[in-house]
């Protein structure tokens, strides 16, 4: 069973994401270092405690469609009921609205908990925190007073309606339409897919952000609107109003997180009896719909980065587990009697090692970005710009590598277990398969990769990329003036890689310079990756370099000498392909005709 | 739906294998070249249009306990019996006993087809083969003359009891227990896990082979004999008598491969109110039996890497053809109407070529094993030891690659289709569920590592291995001396990763040679990758250099110079970690503490 590494991860926040000095600088506010720890232990024993018992259930069960109305697992109504009481829906919201304002990278490392508790359970707020940022920032004081506060409650939740059968990645051709009422509300029809929590009995109401497109509204990107549909409507008092026309009209069958109902949401077709078209609400100005959603989608990808790693840190510990307890043949040089436990035998301590470090490297990434976004919120400035572009850049590497190793490190996962691994009830099937759809949903992580080479590398003319791989050789430099044994050849591992990422760096800027789209975005996955192992090595280093006052020091330095002797080596491929692979690639694709 | 690519199997099997040159030769006999194409035509045919229409209801339905018997999917029953009926069980098979005597070659190149169609579906077969090789080589003329022609017909299935709750990779701690009776025969008693296929309704009787241990037995590996256990006893006139003490206790619950039924089975406890302990004959000699075993072993092994491909090239085929039809945004240099196909996007472009590479890699390796193991049968003297030597080499690689190909293509495939991948429906799920058993059972890959490591690099003190490499490296020379432009790096790149072979094979038998074990597992799994990738380069490279007088060749180079120039630099990364990386793996076991 999954328990919380609270430990780990308040050094992460610390000592390798920056809380300690935010802290210690003021930067948010009066919060103590004993609330942190309070608000992480709490929000681990939640996890830990209350939903990861209720993981199995919910996969085996899954959420069912009866009459239109979605039946959650046994037990999970109580369980979202006491999420929301203990006040973990509110962690970072607007405290005017009943919100408690801690920074986000708190946030994003209670989510990585309660997603590795059960991915599916804490999937739902997620949306629904998404929803209340976009509110937050772009909806008119109305709406938020009525919608806000239930909504950081937990009392309602929130979705984001955005996919159709034919616009997925590409929103531009959607065709849900609005058409505008006398008292300035809108009718919405249309058919929306893959609504995760559409529609659930968590909650008395449930309010979607809807995408649609006006009558008169220009074509493509340009010409959606984002609009507020609550299930209830709501009367003045407060109090919940007649039923709006849209419902939950299938359930996916999917691959994983089974309790999570997916759902396709039909608005306006009369179902309901009533005049037909949901009634929603504009949310910021018409035809400007795409720019609120992306508020919602950045910090969205984020948390599913997050959710890599909670899938990653759950299969290792099992992972970890087992191999302690099981036992087959002999190790080299096991001297116990009978058979040693196979974590004894070097190729499953290999696998182990590096499913921890691929697990702490995209956990720092993942923190990182977040104390980018808390940095770009909490100052003022010149310093916001800079801290909201390294968010930016960061977020497609927080999302991609995290969901990348989440999966990976499940697959591992399942592999150590042998044939257990296959059998469902051993639970890391069950981690795999819910994995599997974090590289996919929010932008697949090939979108990432474009977003990362096209919109995020040429941020200040490339400046700014390339001032942060200065700050990692530092951290390289840091490494190479501590004369700590325990590092072997880590020095001169992570320079490699660092080159390896300036090379590539400078050659798809160059590439972006000369207008030539294809050979740039040919290595933009490659990048993406390269990316994130350098950052992996970087970081576990400078973890390894803090000084937390415990005894974990010399395990800290182990593990990243482990990754960046065996794991970060792959850059040098990586940058081989981005730089010389363009031409065979386009030259290849007779071979897919 | 999976159509066999029967073109790109024939033109691997005699280009690339060697089926032209042993044809030519006469090595097969008077094989003719139309009786191959004619065979594979229709295996293809057969895995095309009667097995993969029922792959999605064997999944669905998957298979069911009732009452102690099992249930098979809807349809699959009669599909058994036709493809027995088409002769498809006895394609290899003694002529004596009512087998085609086909090569091994050929038998693999249909199996992988068949998986391909339903993996589910061809396990149960690819058992019953195995059985019927252990049967004609170890079991006495009685014995055979009994089993083995309804074996190779198909009227009965053969199955493997080798697991137990306790000894998994490490057979040697079985418990099943084994007594002499007075007739020359044994009672049998245990419990046996995971046996695939140990119980179902295709056929009225089923020959299990099981590992057991006679009382007086030594200790360990040296004190297991084989035994033939059927669960209908046969009478003297070939009639089915009484049922034997054995039934089938419960399915397990599984990630994938759901229409066949893993079976936890009870020998000897009475069951059926008979005299307790089920009766077995002895197959070979006592405590020789997992020398029978291993017989049956290898040849699954390469079976299962072939499984590997299989899902490999069904997930290939089906993300192509969504690549095809799907439509999103627009790739650079798009002059269509409207979105691009989304195989335009560079990035899809690359992960299919990816897939497509690593399918034709793995089956190449997989081929050329088996092209080995008819070598081994049809020469004498000399030779049969060097291609015994080879296959032995290249089964664990075979095995570890193409079930390692078929996980991460099939997970490529799930990428590919965006959303659509993680709904069921879509059938591409299901391959990364069916194909992630592949690198667990018959040796996990690991496994696989160590043996490839500790008993095949030694082969003729490491003569073997080395004379390997220079083979391969000959190959190498030809692409640099074609002068074909379309190979652009593809010689640098070729000789780079075969320098990265030498050198970690050079570095791994110094290892053995010292004793020191752990250091050389250490780096065991890196290797065997390092090894299947060299080959893939090298064997699509034989592939492209080969006249077939078809209009492929320009697409062949193409991909050949694609995995040349972007997959397998890994090679580089995974000598390093070879060669530097054991120290690190050693040091780093205190962070799994």
């Amino acid at each position: 069973m999954y328990k919380a590494p609270v430990e780990d991860i308040l050094f992460t926040l610390k000592h390798v994401a920056g809380l300690d000095a935010a802290l210690a600088d003021g930067a948010f506010g009066d919060l103590g270092e004993d609330i942190v720890d309070a608000v992480m232990i709490e929000a681990g024993r939640f996890a830990s405690d209350e939903i990861a018992p209720l993981a199995a259930i919910g996969d085996i069960q899954g959420a069912k469609l009866v009459d239109g109305a979605v039946k959650t697992p046994d037990g999970w109504r109580d369980l979202y009921r006491n999420w929301a009481a203990g006040g973990w829906n509110s962690l970072t919201a607007a405290e005017e609205f009943g919100g408690q304002g801690l920074p986000h990278m708190l946030h994003i490392a209670a989510m990585e908990m309660w997603n590795a508790g059960a991915m599916a359970f804490a999937l739902g707020p997620m949306l629904t925190m998404g929803a209340v940022d976009a509110l937050e920032k772009h909806g008119s004081d109305d709406l938020k007073a009525i919608y806000l506060q239930k909504m950081i409650s937990g009392e309602w939740t929130g979705t984001m309606n955005l996919t159709e059968p034919h616009a997925g990645s590409d929103l531009g051709v959607l065709k849900s339409r609005a058409e505008r009422r006398d008292d300035g509300s809108y009718r919405i029809f249309g058919q929306k897919i893959f609504i995760t929590w559409g529609e659930h009995d968590f909650t008395d109401n449930i309010v979607h952000l809807v995408l649609a497109r006006l009558s008169d509204a220009p074509e493509g990107t340009r010409g959606i609107s984002l609009f507020l549909v609550p299930k209830f409507l709501v009367n003045a008092d407060g109090s919940l109003g007649a039923r709006n026309d849209l419902f939950c009209h299938a359930l996916e069958h999917k691959l994983g997180i089974h309790a999570s109902p997916t759902c396709t949401m039909i608005y306006g077709d009369g179902h309901f009896g009533a005049e037909k078209g949901a009634i929603g609400y504009l949310i910021g100005e018409e035809n400007r719909g795409l720019n609120c959603m992306f508020t919602m989608m950045n910090n969205a990808r984020l948390a599913v980065g997050v959710q890599g790693v909670a899938m990653a840190d759950a299969a290792t510990q099992k992972a970890i587990a087992f191999a302690r307890e099981r036992t087959q043949g002999k190790a080299p040089g096991w001297e116990g009697k009978g058979m040693s436990p196979i974590i004894e035998h070097p190729d499953i301590a290999r696998t182990l090692l590096t499913m921890k470090a691929l697990t702490q490297g995209a956990r720092a990434i993942a923190y990182i970005c977040a104390y980018a976004v808390d940095k770009a919120r909490h100052l003022e400035g010149d310093e916001v710009r800079f801290w909201a572009d390294r968010s930016s850049l960061l977020t497609p590497i927080a999302k991609s590598f995290g969901t990348d190793a989440g999966v990976d490190v499940a697959s591992m996962g399942v592999q150590v277990h042998g044939g257990m691994g296959f059998i469902e009830e051993t639970g890391a099937a069950r981690l795999l398969r819910d994995a599997r759809i974090a590289p996919i949903y929010e932008g697949t992580n090939g979108i990432q990769a474009v977003d990362l080479v096209t919109r995020k590398l040429p941020i200040g003319n490339g400046d700014h990329v390339r001032g942060f791989i200065v700050e990692l050789a530092k951290i390289a430099g840091v490494v190479a003036a501590s004369n700590l044994d325990g590092f072997g050849n880590t020095k001169d591992r992570l320079n490699a890689s660092l080159r390896d990422l300036e090379t590539a760096t400078v050659w798809l800027l160059e590439r972006l310079a000369a207008g030539e789209m294809a050979a740039a975005l040919a290595g933009a996955t490659a990048y993406q990756r390269l990316f994130g192992l350098t950052l992996t090595g970087i970081y576990l280093a400078k973890g390894a370099l803090a000084d937390a006052g415990d005894d974990q020091q010399p395990a800290r330095i182990a593990l990243c000498r482990f990754a960046a002797e065996n794991l970060i080596g792959e850059t040098a491929a990586l940058k081989h392909s981005i730089v010389y692979g363009a031409d065979s690639l386009a030259a290849a694709r007779i071979a897919l005709a």
